[in-house]
């Protein structure tokens, strides 16, 4: 057996599967060859025969798997700070509105964005997340509601991730609001984004899923399914947005689906919660979007511990709801504003958001096989990386091995 | 007239007193000689004499006073995060107290802390302020409560002043917190803080300022105003950790006293906002510890705008209720929590910070004579420093001219 790397005097945190807690291996090592981890155990089992180019002493620091952040709409045009800056000084909707606020005006300068200014503007996010040890992210599109902006949006996610060592998930949010041109008829939208963009999407090979946005203020339930269909004959898997702001019961719908992720969830029930469970559709808790919207009713975080129901943390970066840029953050309101665990919130931006991409035979622990996507930690106790707030510990962070 | 450096093509924002706004110069120049500013004002009104030895294109980039951090407990032993994953794991407080948790965990390794510990580890918080633009940090004493590990914290803090290029200010809070071997014997303690320790900080100057904590579970508006007179005495201004929890009146007591600043101040009467403004003391908000204790009494801040109360904001970074190292999501928070407006946030990590340390004929905004201590950013409107959440958008940082 031989390796390119070997990393000695890790305390793992390898999230495996099967163990209990963090599933943590005191004095720790980690090798890996051609990108993939080889071996992740005790050092005191390394086996004995293993070839080594190259040798890191961790010197006792934690080694977490690399973060996976699994819902963000990283590729807009414009901001809305503005918009916030008036809302802070009084002014009422309207006035947004007529200043051209909201998600319209992200949509408009989404469309009058090339994909070389989609790629520009989306990499100092990209890169704030990178910093603090994210090695997979997902990108949506949703704010070009029209088949070109949809796939323009889509091909600069793709480039995001040829443009920097970090793995990109790409979901096409088409249906995600409806554009001001559809003129109230979401019925004639829903089969634009199922019969055109769909289709040019698939075509391209351009999207790993396919989500919607359920809601009073989006799409109903049925028009959601359609897209779930479309997406079932193409072979894609689905996630939603669903019951953050009601409950349409999206996330029975999801399971319904067998939905990668339900998200948000402020308003899902305890059936739907069983219903997750069963299905293996994890719950994705979005605390940035709950602080910045103040919202006061929490996602049902017992019901989900209850039924079984997995949950992830993930920044749900967008510019409308949640300019948020940090999944060691999102952790701390996972636990400060949701009563989540250490655990459940190092898992939550580990495992089981590797879990909500169906990705998690790659990444999102570490075990022989997978991806050697890590991050190493200045903290004496993973409870810090939780702990703390507005600070980045990172002290390595290692993709596909380098 | 002569000068070292020269900014050009900077948009500032000012924040001058006596200005509206921002104190917004859209076509800005800024120069400096030895430290100081010596021309701050439109590009067009440059003198025409002005010879300079280097010249700096902003290329449009905002520029604002270096941020100031007016209100931390920056230096201490250990940290708490053992603690905050109990407690989310569901122990309670007598679960915690046993095994070592609370503030007297934090008295104990401070204690057992030498010097050079203490400057170590709070080095990483200090440089994440600094990496957002901060140039002067207030730093207080009160996790020693007895003479020389008050005075060890002091010199520590002094002595992270000239580790880094930031400007520290020191404050003597020997009342913070009664230590364990007092045996709940009040009287005593503050006869001790006032009759030992405030001597020994005052004969070595290293505290700028004295400062106390009022409130039922620490001291009372009488035991404070006996450390406040004594205080007096010795000529160093006061300031007061208020009404946090409960209304004692220690807003009003601070203004009584003429503070330089009241913090937290979530029970703040309308008595109290009025004796403030007519006192001069400044309401420094603090909303991480609002966020990590989730509290959900607001501080009064309609009241304040109502009196003309001036606001400042601060992390009160501590590790036992705002382990926050960020000055930018204190921001945020502020407007999100607090719903103070863009203006007043940026006001208040600048101009009304350093009110609130006594330091404005020093620092706080760009106005010949001042220190040069500058904030560089890239971003397109002043607004997105409070907007984004974990997200630094620094372009460059000048404290004292470099
Ligand atoms: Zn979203
Ligand atoms: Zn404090």
């Amino acid at each position: 057996m031989d390796a390119d790397r070997l990393w000695i005097n890790a305390r793992l945190a390898t999230l495996a599967e099967g163990t209990s807690g963090l599933g943590i291996v005191d004095q720790g090592a980690l090798a890996c060859k051609d990108g993939r981890i080889v071996y992740a155990g005790p050092m005191a089992d390394l086996p004995l025969s293993l070839q080594v180019k190259e040798r890191i002493d961790c010197a006792g620091r934690w080694v977490t798997p690399g973060l996976v952040d699994c819902h963000t709409h990283l590729v807009f045009g414009g901001d809305r700070a503005q918009e916030f800056e008036m809302r802070l000084a009084g002014a009422s909707y309207e006035e947004i509105a007529r200043a051209g606020g909201g998600i319209v005006s992200t949509v408009k300068a989404t469309r009058a964005a090339s994909e070389d200014d989609l790629v520009a503007s989306a990499l100092p996010r990209l890169d704030h997340l990178i910093a603090e040890g994210v090695t997979t992210v997902e990108i949506k599109s949703g704010y070009g509601l029209d088949r070109d902006t949809e796939l323009r949006s889509l091909r600069a996610a793709r480039r995001l991730g040829e443009a920097r060592p970090v793995t990109v998930t790409t979901t096409f949010l088409g249906a995600h609001a409806l554009p001001p041109e559809a003129n109230g008829d979401k019925a004639a939208y829903i089969a634009t984004v199922v019969d055109e963009m769909l289709p040019a999407v698939a075509g391209e090979d351009l999207a790993d899923a396919v989500d919607a946005f359920c809601e009073g203020i989006a799409f109903s339930p049925d028009e959601t399914a359609r897209v779930f269909e479309a997406a079932r004959t193409r072979g894609l898997p689905v996630k939603l947005h669903a019951d953050q702001l009601s409950n349409l019961h999206g996330a029975a719908l999801a399971a319904r689906f067998g939905a990668l992720s339900a998200d948000h969830l402020e308003y899902t029930d305890e059936e739907g919660a069983a219903a997750m469970a069963a299905a293996g559709t994890v719950a994705v808790l979005l605390p940035g979007a709950f602080y910045f919207i103040r919202e006061t009713k929490k996602p049902p975080v017992e019901l989900f511990r209850a039924a079984g129901t997995r949950m992830a943390l993930a920044t749900d970066c967008n510019p409308g709801t949640s300019p948020l840029t940090s999944l060691l953050l999102t952790m701390n309101m996972g636990a400060t504003l949701f009563r989540l665990t250490v655990e459940e919130c190092i898992a939550g931006v580990t495992r089981e958001a590797a879990r909500a991409l169906g990705r998690l035979g790659e990444v999102g622990t570490l075990e022989a096989g997978k991806w050697c996507d890590l991050a190493i930690w200045n903290v004496e106790r993973p409870a810090e990386l939780v702990y703390r707030i507005g600070f980045n510990p990172l002290h390595a962070r290692v993709w596909r091995g380098k």
